[in-house]
């Protein structure tokens, strides 16, 4: 059995819920795979802090909650400082690189940066920051299928903005090509 | 400690997750309780059928499964049938009248509908379905504050929609609190 442990963080508003939730159902689109997406709403979720854990698995899963994260897509400093230490020590660490800058990397840990907030302004409305984010993270892990992915981000971002969103998506996932 | 269990269930582009997220958002914003939001994507989540389990508690929550919800809040057929037969003897039922008649009642289930397709036709775009549930959850529940979950919508839905979805939020309540 494979299964998969990721954690997304970032701020409110950066997108990273919706993030989440395409990779979630990407696994499951065409991969025929189960996945569980699981946010935490603490008293700290009244700060601008974001976050959420993903699991993806052959299998059905018993338990929804991340313990050590293989993968994390960090898109904030304080998310970066916060699930850092938590993560398996030769995970993969995907940041916003202009954003983000890890401190205290554990040596096995592959660490992979994109610019995504200026690839956004290049496209148009920086809403589509995430979604860069997300053909990033596609390439680079390679744990979904590109098709499915690019099925779930059509399928999830608001109507009308579909267009935009599958160029956001090519543009990270071909910078994530090009480095990965 | 009091713990809340809760199930949402539609179809897909009716924004019940979200609905779910401004729940959970909103017991933590005031009330300072914790809450957890899971989505399960099995192989039918290639399907229409959406779900999102929310549990509300004073305390950290271990896990965060909803096993035996005491509330739903059900906005297609398929979800009422399928969500229906976990639910606690005793539960509340919320339902879109117009789209879900819920068969196999258990006795002390207390049924409230509201023709919430209806009145968003009334307000505008039919998108702000979700949040009349909401309003309207919130008034026949009362598990979390009116002014927390008001909070909540506001800075959960996309960025000018404010106006019209507090509108839908104070549409759905009065509603609720009518025949609450």
């Amino acid at each position: 059995m494979s299964t998969t442990e990721i954690k997304f963080g970032g701020l409110g508003g950066q997108g990273i819920i919706l993030a989440g939730m395409i990779i979630g159902r990407a696994a499951s689109i065409y991969d025929n795979k189960f996945a569980t997406l699981t946010q935490s709403f603490g008293p700290e979720a009244r700060g601008s802090a974001c976050s959420a854990q993903v699991i993806i698995s052959d299998k059905k899963i018993l338990y929804p909650y991340v313990t050590k994260p293989e993968i994390l897509l960090i898109m904030s400093q304080e998310a970066c400082n916060r699930f850092l230490p938590d993560a398996v020590h030769d995970a993969t660490i995907i940041i916003e690189e202009d954003l983000v800058n890890p401190k205290e990397l554990k040596p096995d840990m592959k660490v992979y940066g994109i610019p995504a907030t200026r690839l956004a302004e290049e496209l148009g409305p920086k809403m589509i920051l995430n979604i860069i984010m997300v053909g990033f993270f596609t390439a680079v892990t390679k744990i979904v299928d590109y098709e499915s992915v690019k099925e779930a981000v059509r399928t999830s971002v608001p109507e009308g903005t579909e267009n935009l969103n599958m160029k956001a998506f090519e543009r990270g996932y071909h910078f994530g090509n090009g480095i990965g």
